[in-house]
């Protein structure tokens, strides 16, 4: 990862533009293509699983390292929770940084959500890439393996990103308990069946383990937005036993 | 449908800073938010059906009256043919308008497509609806009942629409030869299943029968871009016998 000032790559004008842009988005109250967050929950039935099934939608957003988070914010510069999300000790902070793409279109007010990792990580959906003009290869977390980069302005400083700039993989989380119940392992694919008006079922939701998660399925705003999820009327993983649904 | 003067809704200010706004983005490129056209085809084999299956996303786009197009473009405006779609008779116009939503967002170079139809129709993405602040009831295309408006401005003049802003349903269009071979009639649903690595079974898919239609899914931005349909390996319309597929 290289850190350096946008005038490297930008020249005086350019930067000049871009900050006035942010500025005057700012002023107007506008916030750059859409944001949906999005949470829906069915609730388990007797006989059912152990943990409701709930589909969070994941708007753009990135992860950072405390190194990262200093060339942005300053020195010492640490995040400040905003709100809890779903999972424990997951949360949305208050700091929103600016990115650039290669166009020189910006996405000024992206969320970064904490606690600090050990890598920077920018997760947008595919409507987003074709805006920027950035190629988006789809990523389980912290698979950059031949990803690319952008440029993100923070209020004290810049930084260009070499690599770590994803379409998150459609995933769900699951603890030990979760996995017995659907008779999956950790890396297997289900499949989510989103019933309503834009009804879909995803094919390839990857099963990511952890022992202290709760279930949860995370889509990006494309799927979340393809599907309606705001008026889904019934929802379900379903196990393909004959073997994956990963094409 | 009320055609009237932006300034009638926005102060002389506003208007100005709507402009200056167009002009600075068409100066610098930008399009606005992202815009993605893809046609993708699935060859038909031996024995398999009439027509080759072809999936289309529709980006946003507008139909437009007669009159409305010359409120926007002036006096004896004609529609001028820049490519044919995939129906015949069907085109992308060179002419390109500015959509303003309640929020005072814009979002510029909306293509209008073609011919002039007996209506004026704005079909958005679930995303475009957010970022613009308009709700876009899902619907088949020409039927506005509770559908609202938006302010299009055009370069001799702007229009409010007072409806037929719309998110179109995803569909399929038919001939009776198409018909024929899957078992379906007018109005019926079918479901789409696009394997890849984005894989999505599209439920509530509308057959839409015309007699001069070849074979054409049309699927929106979000529903292309939750599938990718660009790295689609497959692709194939499923019948449900047991009754329709829809919610």
């Amino acid at each position: 990862m290289v850190v350096e000032t946008p005038a490297r790559k930008l020249d005086r004008k350019e930067v000049e533009q871009l900050v006035r842009e942010v500025l005057r988005q700012k002023l107007r109250g506008e916030m750059g293509p859409p944001v949906r967050e999005q949470h829906a929950a069915q609730a388990t039935g007797t006989g059912g699983p152990p943990h409701p099934l709930v589909v969070n939608v994941s708007a753009r957003h990135l992860h950072i390292t405390p190194g990262d988070l200093e060339t942005l914010f300053g020195p010492g510069a640490k995040l400040a929770k905003m709100k809890d999300l779903y999972q424990q000790d997951e949360f949305a902070s208050e700091q929103l940084v600016t990115l650039v793409g290669p166009r020189q279109r910006i996405i000024p007010n992206v969320r970064i959500l904490g606690p600090v990792r050990q890598y920077t990580q920018v997760e947008l959906s595919y409507t987003d890439g074709i805006y920027l003009g950035v190629d988006l290869p789809l990523r389980i977390s912290g698979d950059h393996k031949e990803t690319g980069g952008i440029t993100i302005l923070g209020p004290k400083g810049a930084l260009s990103l070499t690599g770590g700039v994803v379409r998150a993989q459609r995933h769900v989380h699951m603890s030990s308990e979760d996995m017995n119940w659907y008779g999956v392992a950790d890396g297997d694919f289900v499949k989510l069946k989103i019933d309503g008006p834009c009804g879909v079922v995803f094919d390839g939701v990857k099963v990511r383990y952890h022992p202290k998660v709760v279930l949860e399925v995370h889509i990006d705003t494309d799927e979340g937005n393809a599907c309606d999820l705001e008026t889904a009327t019934h929802m379900e993983l379903i196990v393909d036993k004959k073997g994956t649904s990963h094409a």
